[in-house]
């Protein structure tokens, strides 16, 4: 018995096979070129087709399937909305990959249900029932696991904590993407350096060496690093608001852990005291003292790795 | 048979009988008194003792008992933190309730629980599965259900909204309630009314007729109420924040209903539009569309009609 987890991003398409117990079979990686719309679902439902005859050659059965989606699944009607797939406003994924996969049961969740579900199983949240990933990256959500189970929402868009109101007052800079993205993500990490050159003009720093439209949230951490002034002041920024974001899910969940991941998270896992530091001056404090802090296990499997945590219990439900 | 539903507050203990459909059979409530300790214990195995007692003589059963306490009950150890009453560090309730009942299985909660359970049974939560009760009084704090059952959290203090950030930078102010209660919960209109009026040697409407330490949160609303300049401040400052804080819990738990209740939301209930709107500048847009925001349908019923469904949903999962 195996099972077939898939991790769509917006750029490229993981697979991956593991046992019940979580042990990986194989992996690989499809980008996806310029494909939108039904090109990607055709690369999809190809994958799942390879990899069920690769099972059948090599013996083994692939008996559930799961994918993870850079955006919402439809639990109601099986389509799939995701903001970075051309054409994918409300995509057939469920019909197609069923099909695909002959009888085999198929699930799809949203990438920040699917991360949480990965470091679950296995993960830094193993044998939690109460536990969050916030993933930043160039966007912000949170998957959160609340009484064991995934948090989904009546309308399984629940976890939309880039939408979090953190700063007084109001901005119309907040109507597209929320206060904690437009703040704290990779996109606005970047934006405020660029505010923040553009109103400096005596600054002759690191961050000068590149036009402004090419610096991105890495050159921030490279300059940070280096102990550049203007790069201190968006990070020290940014630290406030991941802590309160932090805070507030510790005071609502009162979870055993939140795990910080996603791009961002990568260079930023160095600010996690700091992060730690901010957020236990705005949370509820014995919640406080009681959740741990710490970075994803997976990284870059986190996605993959839930979508076959995802396929597991999908089985379990059935069987 | 019968739920036999207890609400204990910081002044009084309501209990009410209800049949399992939710039928109301009989209430009534005293006051605390003095009482502190194991007064109030007394006083809740007493009325345990009495209802019995009438059951027999009425000639029905009381099957379950369901407590609603303010503070937190602890279900690993079954005893309860209430602040406001004396010697409530660790109260043992449960052995004490169980004792009384003879062989009646009972259920502690803390308040904010059993009020969206109160809602989910009898209110405005009816066949939610996805629902939150936003209580703002003195104190501040949220009942929330997922995926139909009650958040708790990893060691029962889940919904400690209070301690919600949402205004930089953070202040000392905040250490000994969280932001979100310091700014916009009653007793947070009261510092922020008496502040402004210390500050304000020019203002001499309505609020200048009491002494400062008098005036309470109902002051500040009729002074609103009156077209009162320094009330409308006040008033106008604690609709942003329950706006955001609506938007906040809209945003992470995409739920169908949220429902405003508490002693301040009696008299705030008339600026559920404004608040409505407040927050929906700041939620994500989707779930703000699909979100009902209104009043307690139970009002000071909801405790104690939450710990009677408590005391039904107990007895369901022994039989």
């Amino acid at each position: 018995m195996a099972l077939l987890g898939m991790d769509l991003g917006g750029t490229k398409l993981a697979t991956a096979v593991f046992t019940e117990d979580g042990e990986l079979i194989k992996k690989d990686r499809v980008f996806l070129d310029k494909r939108g719309g039904s090109g990607v679902g055709r690369l999809i439902t190809g994958r799942i087709r390879e990899t069920l005859d690769d099972a059948l050659r090599e013996n083994y059965s692939i008996d559930s399937i799961g994918i993870s989606v850079p955006g919402i699944s439809r639990s109601d009607s099986g389509t799939v909305w995701a903001p970075n797939i051309p054409g994918w406003d409300d995509y057939p994924l469920l019909a197609e990959a069923e099909s695909a996969g002959g009888n085999i049961p198929v699930v799809i969740d949203s990438d920040r249900a699917c991360y949480i579900a990965g470091e679950l199983w296995k993960g830094n949240a193993k044998g939690c029932r109460d536990a969050i990933f916030l993933s930043v990256g160039t966007g912000i959500g949170a998957g959160i696991i609340v009484n064991g189970d995934i948090l989904r929402g009546s309308h399984d868009i629940g976890g939309s904590i880039g939408w979090m109101a953190l700063d007084r007052p109001y901005s119309d800079d907040y109507a597209g993407c929320g206060c904690f993205e437009y703040h704290a993500s990779g996109e606005g990490i970047t934006r405020t350096a660029g505010r923040m050159l553009e109103k400096d003009a005596d600054y002759s720093g690191i961050l000068r060496d590149k036009p402004l439209a090419e610096i991105s949230s890495r050159d921030v951490f490279e300059a940070f690093e280096k102990g550049d002034p203007l790069a201190s002041l968006v990070i020290g920024d940014c630290i406030e608001f991941w802590g309160m974001a932090v805070a507030n899910l510790i005071s609502l969940f009162n979870p055993e852990v939140i795990i910080l991941g996603g791009g961002v998270f990568g260079p930023a896992l160095r600010f996690i005291d700091d992060i730690s530091k901010e957020s236990s001056r705005w949370a509820q404090p014995v919640s406080s003292r009681q959740v741990r802090i710490t970075g994803s296990a997976l990284g870059g499997d986190a996605g993959v790795t839930g979508a076959g945590y995802m396929a597991l219990k999908k089985l379990r439900e059935i069987i």
